[in-house]
């Protein structure tokens, strides 16, 4: 069967648009390590929307499952073919269809990696600000596809913020394009913001529409250390009371200190039980002022708070934070990790329950992330080949998930549901709600074949 | 019929809660002058969501169509209830359900009036960025339902950009909540984005959390004068090429000086044919560098340059700036005033290109706007009781949207489509993206009772 689809697809897309389906990299994404995986029927990697379009007609003829694929770093399964179809690789659409950095824009394929959309803007004195963890290898459409965050979302938002358009290949094989190199458009319902974050449940993303705007001329860190979550996470409402307005304001908790804590490079004070990392960026004289204001709201109750000057020190400050997701995974092999939203003021109490459902279900546990957007990474530590500590952990999670509703928040800041969390957004939105998501997910694709098992 | 309707209402919401069906002020919005009235069947004035619930449910049981309303001030006709319905206004939702000033961020009910949002964000050193032409009359819902914009859309974004979570009541009688004071959720589709915008085809917005901002320190205006809209459009092309952020980045063809001149505080050059309208804003050191940086960059080309610097003469400049419209519309009685959009390169183009659609069809016209966002509002002058001038300028739009739409822009920015510009989306998408359009309002709305009429 596998082979008689592959050999068809074939002719259709000629030689150079299949792989082999039963090469590994198309069979998972950066959620190897909880065991998921799964064995494509084909793998088709499309070089114009055309062709996307081809494989989308040809699927859908035919009540062949479809599964879009980017750089494959996502952290919830959505990528992955866990019960078959055809994965759509997007990695030969890569091109960058206009630049206009004097007018702050940029038109480029979905497998454009988000490294590139960045440097192509840096290199013009521009700014594409959204910067989730894996940007090397991420791409633009799997980003936009689950509207990724990163440290500067608080300032300047997440992915779906700096798309003005979206070229998408929809159910039954049609081209569907809404906005474009336009910064205002309300002519339509905002499709383009459904597209955003569907996780390819709605459509294939093919090309994206992007603003974006003049670099800060500078900026620099502010690191500060306490000795509780309660006294950090004061510090973190003190900053928005204070009316700063940092480009980042990230947390450390206790335990990720612990996990990450070894890699920093400079020594941590005995006590240290949690940590604020902030960023002021703008004009030079700007990030200055900002960086004394922090240093003064964020010092107030810290055991210390350092300002990081030197380039070399900044550089291993970021690279350092980037390495935190890793080096949790590394203390016991494995990790259940969580993308939970509350309201600011809940930021607290939701640390200190993670650590809590932790203690009751006997796992071993840590929070970072985003404090300043109240998205922390609320994480089970587990040594991935006990069975009944993952099963334990996966129970946890569902607590947390739980609480995060019960807080006015979501299950999910900027990872998608893919199918790790699948089934569960009915904790935070009623039945009516739901329903409409489900009437939504059937206006876009009535046979279901859009990466099925994924988001709903 | 309708005395018979207005008495059930009365029966479920009470006397307070049921208006004359009789009462002007129910039968039009700001598009009153194109002659667009209609009387509702009923009119209803809810107290809470409870009873907007109450009443969209005894609607859709009884196949009634429902017009909601929040200002009336919208300039698409979209709360006109054309043909009958029961109008459901909103100004008794008013309350401020939460404010949290430190944490930067409010959930309002959706009739509370927009200068009331800003008002009270003001008074906490807050910004509520959007600020569309009628603030003191519209409300936030309305503005919400609308996607307003206004000049500061340029660097803050339009309303939805603020919106992290609406309550809604739609068919045939449920509450939608989706989002809350929460700045960050990708765990389902974006619902709140596609109700932002949706002029109340989709549901009724009755409450909306809203983020803000630290109010920027200062603020300050350059006005720049040019012989043409040529010079003019170089000249903010050069602002974005080189780099400056400004708040708003505001032109005025000639025909619009023409009309608006008069009233200007300073006399113009008699060569005067375009006018750009700029503001910095941040600290008072920042909104400086940004002021000169203006001056330098617009003043290159311009017949003169000035930033008006007391508080007396900045507030009389936006005073003009907001009268633009109903100086325009003086001079002949009446005017058909368009809400394009195009990519900012093309905006001279589409500026010359209202002004040689006019000539062809004997109208006079005039454009002016929010040029940063490539948003013009094309304007027909005409005399509102020549019925062949009116069908002429109706002619001479629907010309106006093609371009448009050949451009890669939208036939709307900030109005919405309403009953005015109702069935053209199609100009600007493919058959498949309008059917897609149609599938969604399916979903949401199966009965097609949400106002009706209005938008697809």
């Amino acid at each position: 069967m596998s082979g008689t689809l592959e050999r068809s697809l074939r002719d259709v897309l000629g030689d150079d648009g299949v792989a082999s389906s039963e090469d590994r990299r198309f069979h998972s994404d950066a959620t190897e390590a909880e065991g998921l995986t799964g064995v494509p029927s084909a793998v088709v990697l499309p070089a114009s929307t055309q062709e996307v379009e081809t494989v989308v007609r040809w699927c859908y003829d035919r009540d062949v499952a479809i599964v879009p694929r980017g750089g494959g770093t996502g952290f919830a399964g959505g990528s992955v073919p866990l019960h078959g179809g055809v994965v759509v690789d997007l990695q030969r659409m890569s091109r960058v269809r206009a630049f206009d950095p004097l007018l702050w824009r940029m038109h480029v394929e979905a497998g454009l990696r988000t490294s590139e959309v960045r440097r192509l803007a840096r290199e013009s004195g521009l700014l594409f600000p959204p910067d989730p963890g894996a940007a090397e290898q991420s791409q633009i459409g799997g980003n936009v596809a689950t509207n990724a965050g990163g440290p500067h979302a608080f300032k300047y938002g997440v992915t779906g913020r700096w798309v003005t358009g979206i070229e998408a290949v929809i159910a039954p094989g049609e081209v569907l394009a809404t906005g474009g190199a336009i910064r205002k458009d309300v002519a339509g319902y905002d499709l383009k913001s459904l597209l955003v974050g569907s996780e390819g449940t709605l459509g294939i993303i093919t090309s994206v529409w992007l603003r974006l705007i003049p670099a800060p001329a500078a900026s620099a860190p502010v690191v500060a250390v306490y000795r509780s979550s309660a006294d950090g996470c004061a510090a973190i409402e003190a900053v928005l009371g204070s009316g700063i307005v940092p480009a980042a304001l990230e947390f450390l908790d206790a335990g990720t200190l612990q996990a990450a804590g070894a890699a920093y490079a400079l020594p941590l004070p005995p006590e240290a039980g949690f940590m604020v990392l902030a960023e002021a960026d703008g004009s030079q004289p700007e990030t200055d002022a900002t960086v004394s204001e922090l240093r003064a709201v964020l010092g107030e109750h810290a055991l210390e708070v350092r300002a990081p000057a030197s380039a070399a020190d900044v550089a291993a400050l970021w690279r350092w934070r980037d390495g935190v997701s890793l080096a949790v995974e590394a203390v016991r092999g494995g990790k259940i990790s969580e993308d939970i939203v509350v309201p600011l003021d809940r930021l607290d109490d939701m640390i200190e329950a993670t650590l809590e459902v932790a203690r009751s279900h006997r796992l071993q546990a840590c929070s970072w992330g985003h404090a300043g957007d109240g998205n922390l990474h609320s994480t089970f530590l587990i040594d991935p080949h006990d069975q009944a500590e993952v099963s334990r952990a996966h129970v946890a999670a569902r607590e947390l998930y739980a609480l995060a509703a019960a807080h006015g928040g979501s299950i999910s800041g900027e990872h998608g549901l893919g199918s790790v969390k699948r089934g569960h957004l009915g904790v935070q939105c009623n039945p009516a709600t739901l329903a409409l998501h489900r009437a939504v997910k059937q206006a876009f694709d009535p046979k279901g074949l859009m990466n099925p098992g994924k988001k709903l």
